[in-house]
């Protein structure tokens, strides 16, 4: 997922994250196993999506990334925002009583390194610390929207966790494919829509550009999930990095269990289509966020 | 606990924090499981020290609470939010993998009534939502410095957490009574601090009157705990509504432990002096809310 013709490369923009991220956790004198604990989580080896979705969208506005000044500056606050707002979701999800994963991103998840106390309360500190930094941007009214759009796709994220969790409490369950859509829509789209409209509003997006980011990321989000599942078919462990064939033990409902495994590729495919088509009006400053729309749509892990 | 000079006292005041809570919780369309979980956390028995503190501080400041307005609706979000977040912490340091309280104003706790997972991501919203409230109130300005004061008590509650539950991992563990007030300070203190300075703030404070507010809430916050752990000692289940002797047979620092019970009533009046002294330059307007405090240094529960 190279950045086409922007000269900040993804390993560039990941690594504005990481030290937006580090920064964040070091200047609140936060207790030294809680910071260590969240360090691990937010800055442990990862493909910083939602962070390089900030960016590329904001510079699909026009934002020069490399200008100092504060629509950068709001752009590096988001993007760490986000990140450490993923960051919690996957620590909490984890947990003995959620999905009880061990492994993720091949390492032991939070709780097997640092207990389960102490992975709740880094859980609880990451995004009350990506508000702090968000809340910091200038101007107030920029500021205020970003954490809006955070904190509501934090709801809807774990409004598809529920869905996710206890399927037996969504009323629309007789329709498969669309409660599927649905808990997608909300438990991993929630969070690529809020980075492509964070990445939006610093670069200055009018309405129309913001409901075409919208629709962008809607349809980016459900094919990032719809490969999600196909990994979790055809991917071994060592690549993926955690363990597979968890949703089929789980009982869970997948996009390749409802359409099959030819259906769910179609299925993907048809999804970056509309992705891309979202963006036609954003010309060549939209290249990097198309490129990394089609890097998604073949990642293998 | 009543109001004085105002003719709104506590119990109106209770009702209007609940009134916006359950709002803002209905206004999301959240599962149903998970908005039912978060309304018996936040919404049960409970004495709202919080949100009552947010009214009075900003009455203290000349605020008048009948007056519509978006002074006065910006204190209804502010003592919601805090409402929810005290709601949030106590759901997740009840949880097995924290303090495994099975019992919490009379009631089993949210894990035991919902379930753990559930737990997680009821108090996982609570945040979410109460920030998502604050964001909403204008301007925006006054939107991020009440946000602020939320998120960075939030990260402060939460270091006082960690003390709390891994007190190995407090380097200054040497010094008892200073270890002590420092895990309080953050642990209780840092909400009720924010209780204070979120009315002043939507009262108008000016920085010295921000100030002494927060001297204020620091005594009340730390006369507060001291009560919590003499009542802990001194009380029975029945009157206090949860599982009493716990700190002693968890092995916890109190100040009772430290100084003694008479040791610790002496300081219970010291700070709540203390707390009256910061209040001198307010005047009548911050009657109700040097009667609150006289209420908290009087409670049996």
């Amino acid at each position: 997922m190279n950045g086409g013709p922007s000269t900040l490369n993804d390993a560039a923009l990941m690594s504005r994250t990481d030290t937006a991220v580090a920064q964040a956790i070091d200047a609140h004198g936060l207790p030294d196993a809680l910071a260590q604990a969240m360090r691990y989580a937010a800055l442990g080896p990862g493909k910083r999506v939602r962070p390089t979705m900030v960016f590329r969208a904001a510079q699909a506005l026009g934002l020069d990334l490399h200008a100092a000044g504060s629509a950068s500056a709001a752009c590096d606050a988001a993007a760490a925002a986000i990140e450490m707002v993923h960051a919690f979701s996957l620590i909490h999800d984890d947990l003995p009583a959620m999905d009880d994963d061990d492994l993720r991103r091949g390492r032991p998840t939070t709780h097997v390194r640092y207990g389960e106390a102490m992975a709740v309360l880094a859980g609880d500190a990451l995004p009350a610390l990506a508000n702090d930094l968000l809340l910091a941007v200038e101007p107030a009214p920029l500021a205020c929207g970003l954490a809006a759009e955070l904190n509501r796709a934090t709801l809807d994220m774990i409004a598809g966790q529920v869905r996710d969790t206890f399927p037996d409490a969504v009323p629309d369950a007789a329709e498969p494919l669309a409660a599927l859509r649905t808990t997608h829509r909300l438990k991993t789209g929630a969070l690529l829509r809020c980075a492509c409209r964070m990445g939006g509003r610093c670069g200055g997006a009018d309405p129309a550009q913001l409901d075409a980011l919208t629709r962008f990321a809607d349809a980016a989000g459900l094919m990032f999930q719809v490969v999600d599942d196909l990994l979790d078919v055809t991917s071994d462990p060592a690549t993926l990095g955690k363990a597979t064939q968890k949703d089929a033990a789980a009982g869970k409902r997948t996009y390749p269990g409802v359409m099959g495994l030819e259906g769910a590729r179609v299925e993907a495919q048809r999804l970056c289509d509309r992705a891309l088509a979202a963006l036609e009006g954003f010309g060549p400053p939209a290249e990097p966020l198309r490129a990394l729309v089609a890097a998604l749509a073949r990642r293998q892990r």
